[in-house]
């Protein structure tokens, strides 16, 4: 089969590979139908050396090729959603849908390690599906059924663990694909402001279209803005979605006493200068979290059934996954408006 | 008046200073009858410039020799414990007890700024005293009284938002006052292990004592120990009561995945070198905390009634107001198997 | 001045009393501007004997006439807002905003009883001004103050205690003025679907109108139509805003397992007959409040100032306070397509 | 095999019934060692009508004599303790540890309906045993797994749903086995005072011994004697542990305003006389609970390892499996300081 193969800095290639085989008698093998490109592929992408050889990609959807003997809540035919981080699938926080804090340590995104490898392919292999594999549910759409692999919950775990409370000005730093998601997921929880931050045009103009206030930090440093807008108070919660050092810091700075900086973007500094004085005299909490994929499908799939999100706009690019190496080069550029860009496996 | 003056680094001194006057309406005069020292006033003691003439103390207790018209909670000749920290006392959360996070920014200890002169004094002005001053609860010790003007709260704070579960693995970091008091205060969320970190031999044997498992940080790295004896994993709560950098970035090795890190140490590092990528990769919250004095009385009084605490071996040293400078060396020195000195004014 | 007096069953009339008096040096008087019938007004309509010569209402806003010489949040000229609930005003709970568990036992509605004196007059006496009147803020129109009494924050909280969590599934039971406050804030929690529970037809349209799923209780019992529409689940979260004992019922039957429901309807029984069977099998939760309504306001002022509720349709119907008999006969008979009442004290 | 069979009012008697069967390839059987009698088999005992035939039981533990092919999480040979609650297996709830709210609707516990035959006797079938059978950990007791299976999860669940904070005032309503260890849970949660309400000496004693202040409900309503012991105020977190109308009601009667009751006493009336004048007038919440056995062992497991709790008086006699009439007859009795009987289907 097909598989996008990371080769080396800013390169990546189709290449024919051996076909999956099924990883035991709990998993599925998935001829793959959509797939997209997430940010946190960039990573990989930018610093190929740790990862060249990687069949990458951690959001897909498709049609169930061939199962294991023991699996019970999907069959051959059946049209599912993978979940785009997996565990060891039998210790209790994987059963209860967060393999994010596998006891067992085997916590991982498929498409970033040599031994899971990723569904921007033809097809992929999905162990334990009776736990990370979902079928399709019923309402909703297939670029719904991507979205909820990996960044409806990212997003959605991101503003939950933002301690949003009914009332509170929250702000959401970095309006790509995430950003997108934990805005709209941060409005589930009642707030009353939700400002916007961001340097592209088009991504403040679907904020503000969305209810959020935008704030343009090509202006000025957003926490600035932030601060200004609030009369020196700052937000209850933030939610970070970029994940580089700058944008951690101006989160930091964009809280208001007692809040909770919530940081979704991937940051995998080691030593990024971190103020503690501030989280100190302001009393904050400042939390990071690897999504724990499953255990947010209870709670999204009636929300996306129910039309409660805007996510027909998410997509703005649609490709073959052939042309997987010019849809990165895209991503990675943020030019033409790009936003998020969906594979066909089939192109 | 004498009161306990900081003149340079390691320089205090105790000298005649005008009486204290009444802080309006809402505020009272405190005799002082015991006044402690703590770990946070030795910032200043070693970073004197930041602070050359401030009149130290934020833990105090005494009789009440004045009091505003509009005081009501305490009157003339009642004795009363004073909160170490203060806020602009009318906002929401200064009456809800939580001056750290006032509406209006003025949340400050006592003896730590020019405005606000401090306890280790014959007399000290409390303003918002309904808010702000507790008499002393029957069955509360003086000296328990005065633990309950700082560094109890802090303790209980810092274990409160360490989200302690029933069962859960514990860690606390250093076994100074603050972090022996976050110990017990640990214990009452049901804990299954307590793993109690130091260097200090007297420190260790008092935790052990009190049924938490000491470690010998001079052996080998707390968190590695930790690791070792939790095979891998880590504490699911764990209590930074040092507020050195490298503390600090031991506790989060320290913190299993899915973990809290409750800081209560005072780190006022604007670039402590900050792993972000363990705080992802283990989906970890960490929070800091500048102590929410009154509010924490309502549960912490019945506590100290019912003798849940072990407090009487908090103050290993008492001496006289008049020995203040001896005090801070002792206390800074650690030497003598001191934890905290008591100091009375009339001494 | 002239004051609303309940004089019998189903009689209520407007009577010349003596001027209120400053209630102490923390209180206000406040001359009344718009004040409200509230649907548990009528149970003292109704139930008369227990209350005869009470001076109604406990919800009213005006302008502060005289104010104590304690009292700082509010002066002479402002116009304020009255919490509908007041307690002994220094208490930690009640200086926290929540008179209803007042630690004096001094939790009361203004209006029910002789000692408290309620604003559908001309004038009110607010004791402890600081704590249970609020300046109207800017950006909140007269009538959302006038909610802002009590009803919103009633329905607030019925809200708030029905644990509702995102995705989840809420009936709200009655469509009264509390109901529709609480289906507006039960839409601050992410709920995917709320189904409305009513037999009058405009408020099963306006529920509708605000994307509820309305359920005409005329056609069977509503419980059952939860049911049917659930697949035999039933909802996470049930809110009940009738305070009908046949109403408490249905909402217990309307809960799934593992669900709360969340009681504001007031109901005075002593022995309602009741399914611990069910609440057993179901492993639910059950909660009544008798509402904290300064306590609401943090959170509901930016909410009502972000235009967040649709506050304009609540009162169908504005009188002149001398019409308050005929005010309260035609709410007591829900005729005219009546939801709410105001009464203008200058009519 | 042999197993305990209802057949009657106060009538059971073991008799030869066939062996067990596997219940699918996701099941076991288990050669039941130890079993014992609940508080909640007496409620068949007492109105047999409903259960004549039923095999009896379900806190049981063993040896795995067969497994399925789709087991994992223990194997032939392997010692276990088994859920006494279980459901469809397959659910999230379910997999999550809480089958007592299985979207199946299928939570049940063992020994209460013809279809899950009871632990009672030589040998049970457990289906889906890696969810419902955990081994017996290290550490582990005999007589303390035989309380992992159902009382002491129980209690805890009891405790965890009584709201307890810091420093709070708990009353636990009856001194039974279930009561017993929600009085042991109950302290998980750093109260100040617990009082513990029964009528039995030996039970009142036990409490005592352990902490609680006693309360002898033969001098006057427990509920009096704890209002007259808080100065009228009440607890702030009720736990009934006996399931008659008059404590559930004398429960409700001892709860603070804002508290919370939390009854995990089996009550199965459908027409209680419930005061919902009073869950109004004092805020209260008040729940129910079927046990979430296996989502509790994560916490509990620990702390039985760990010594936290007192349970070797629990069993106070130890019987035959061939004695089970005579069993049954003695714990009803409540004579003889009997608390908690165990079986042996060796004897």
């Amino acid at each position: 089969m097909r598989a996008t193969i990371l080769r080396g800095p800013r390169d990546v290639a189709v290449e024919e590979v051996p076909d999956p085989v099924l990883p035991g008698p709990a998993g599925i093998i998935v001829t793959v139908e959509r797939t997209a490109i997430c940010g946190s592929d960039l990573h990989l992408y930018h610093d190929a050396p740790t990862g060249i050889g990687i069949h990458l990609g951690h959001e897909a959807i498709g049609t169930v090729a061939e199962a294991g003997s023991e699996v019970h809540s999907v069959k051959v035919g059946d049209r599912v959603l993978v979940s785009g981080v997996i565990g060891c699938g039998t210790c209790g926080p994987c059963l209860a849908g967060q393999p994010n804090v596998c006891l067992q340590g085997k916590s991982a995104a498929f498409g970033t390690i040599p031994d899971l490898p990723g569904g921007q392919a033809e097809a992929m292999a999905v162990p334990f599906a009776d736990t990370f594999a979902l079928p399709i549910p019923e309402g909703v759409a297939d670029e719904e059924a991507v979205l909820l692999t990996d960044i409806l919950p990212t997003g959605y775990v991101g503003a939950v663990r933002a301690d949003i409370k009914p009332g509170a000005t929250v702000v959401v730093v970095g309006l790509g694909p995430v950003g997108f998601m934990a805005l709209q997921c941060a409005a589930l929880f009642g707030p009353s402001r939700i400002f916007a931050i961001d340097m592209v045009p088009e991504r403040l103009a679907r904020a503000a279209a969305f209810g959020a206030e935008p704030i343009d930090a090509r202006d000025a440093p957003g926490s600035a803005q932030v601060l200004e807008k609030t009369k020196g108070r700052g937000a209850e919660s933030v939610i970070e979605a970029v994940g580089a050092d700058a944008t951690v810091l101006d989160a930091i700075s964009c809280a208001a006493t007692g809040g909770t900086v919530s940081v979704v973007g991937v940051n995998l500094a080691m030593a990024l200068p971190f103020p503690m004085a501030l989280v100190f005299l302001k009393s904050l909490t400042l939390r990071a979290v690897f999504a724990p994929v499953p255990g947010t499908w209870s709670a999204l799939v009636p929300l996306v059934q129910a039309g409660r999100f805007s996510l027909a706009e998410t997509f703005t690019h649609r490709m073959g996954l052939g042309d997987a190496a010019e849809a990165y080069e895209l991503f990675d550029s943020r030019r033409d408006g790009v936003l998020k860009v969906l594979l066909d496996p089939k192109g």
